[in-house]
């Protein structure tokens, strides 16, 4: 293998151990190199904590200067909660910088490239582009759609019903396949439901695994619907909406900085967000069982006029949890 | 491997040669060896003609006298359209006799071991039984249950729609899903489907693979009904059945001595057949499309009331066409 590029394949791995506590930040990793040694390296751990090339210029073990920097996403260039990057990397004497991607925000978006050059530093942008956009999927599409991230994530019978026509659901996949769903939370800054699927199921929502940040939940409905003792009212890391229409909803939470949602449903509110076109990737869970009955519960909303129309997934993969499995693709139309 | 078990494989994938063309009757296959060689096999081409036991002796090498005879069923004891197969044992001068099961016809079960045994024949039951009863499925379970094997088949989207809410459904799977389709019917005697689905898709039900059977065509519904222009009124391998019940539609189709049907919709078939508890055996495709709707066409029917009543499915496999999948599955309460 290349060596720049096993150094940047080393920056998405340290980047990804700050998932799901960096939002609305990108999850960030890198590598500081001198004489093809790794003399320092460091991640965005958490929202308003240092970004990973302050940690990684920290870490050094000999003096970074003449080194070549390798990091998943061009580096920032103002001061939010923390200075800018770009400064540091320059005051540090960084010879060299490799990075996958420009940064989607336009704050920044190839400004950091250029202060860096115009200091006399070699900048490469583009190796390993779309495992860097894969890795913060999330982050980018926030800034290139002006909107948060949208998931569906959904347990069905091999018949396409979500519960019975009384109503029960629990449980159609099996205890493998439930725990991966609840490990799926702790990759989204929120997960969403209406509020009827509060009212029926009084859900959690929560990831349950030691180390990994519980989703903002957010609940489709008015605060007075929820019955007082329901679970997603634990504690204050909720948000309660109400919006006529999902597009409106999608604006109230990219004022919140909200970068991805999981909705779990019920059918109508994931009907809703479908017939909305908006979309991103789709976790289908599928049992082997059949409930039958056009009364039972399934996806719901106005729904497509013909196949052509429907929502088509791309780069669709299978994951076996015993004999059920789970579908997770991207939707077709925005799959960069 | 045991040298036995060895013939009684042989059995097994010369039996399938026969697929489709041998209903009602079985697929059987047969082996006689002498020292060691196999000096005669043959297999049961299609029903009216020869046996596996008589084709395997007429096509011996040598002298069977003293030879083993290897089959995957019970030799039969009566004269149908051929004369039974235990006087021809006997008279060949076999030895010894291995079938892997007895055969569930109440007309010959274990009397055609216990004729060979009072000839002086030993004999061998119960070796590869399972596979053998897997083989032929159809007919252990028309003989065992006096009523069709019932196979359900089906294409919906992860959302379980079978068409969108303006009845379009072409094509939800893909080229090679559907291919595999079109080959399962080759397998099963009869393929079902309701009156409607002739009405909407005009469909053709056949194989359309050179050398495979095509299956005859079960119409739910009154021959007035169907347009002279039909496809499925193409020939005369079809039978127009109206039934108000699904167990009278089988009593009827059992007393045709139809052993298996692939029932292929459309969606409120598929929920009365469910309804029924009829269901043998499952054929769930699913393409990565999201249809979405509520007035969209998904299995129909009264269904089950409780996760625990819904017809849970035993044995499941996957099987990939490109990111089409199917999900084959046996009902766990019968599976044997």
């Amino acid at each position: 293998m290349n060596q720049d590029i096993f150094f940047l394949k080393k920056t998405l791995d340290l980047a990804k151990k700050g998932m799901g506590w960096t939002n609305p930040n990108p999850m960030v990793g890198a590598v500081i190199v001198k004489n093809g040694k790794i003399i320092g390296k460091g991640f965005h751990h958490q929202v308003g904590q240092k970004h990973a090339e302050i940690e990684a210029l920290l870490s050094c073990k000999e003096n970074p200067k003449g080194a070549t920097l390798y990091i998943n996403l061009e580096p920032c260039i103002f001061f939010g909660k923390t200075p800018p990057c770009t400064d540091a990397i320059i005051k540090a004497g960084i010879k060299r910088v490799f990075c996958c991607t420009l940064d989607p925000n336009p704050k920044v978006h190839s400004q950091g490239i250029k202060i860096l050059q115009r200091a006399g530093i070699l900048v490469e942008v583009g190796r390993l582009k779309s495992e860097a956009r894969k890795l913060n999927e999330a982050f980018f599409t926030f800034h290139e759609k002006k909107r948060p991230f949208v998931a569906l994530k959904f347990a069905n019978s091999l018949d396409g019903k979500l519960a019975t026509k009384t109503g029960d659901s629990k449980w159609i996949t099996n205890d493998m396949a439930r725990k991966y769903a609840r490990s799926l939370r702790g990759q989204y800054q929120a997960v969403l439901v209406g509020i009827n699927t509060v009212l029926k199921d009084n859900p959690h929502l929560g990831v349950r695994i030691k180390g990994r940040k519980d989703p903002i939940r957010i609940i489709l409905g008015h605060k007075k619907q929820i019955p007082i003792n329901s679970q997603v009212l634990r504690d204050n890391n909720i948000l309660i909406v109400s919006a006529k229409k999902i597009l409106d909803l999608l604006s109230i939470l990219k004022e919140k900085e909200i970068i991805s949602i999981l909705v779990e449903g019920g059918g109508e509110t994931l009907g809703e967000f479908i017939d909305a076109k908006v979309v991103d990737k789709v976790y289908a869970y599928h049992a082997p069982i059949l409930i039958g009955g056009k009364n039972a519960v399934s996806i719901g909303g106005k729904g497509a006029q013909t196949i052509k129309e429907s929502l088509h997934l791309k780069n669709v993969s299978y994951k076996k949890f015993g004999d059920n499995i789970l579908t997770v693709g991207y939707n077709a139309d925005y799959f960069f």
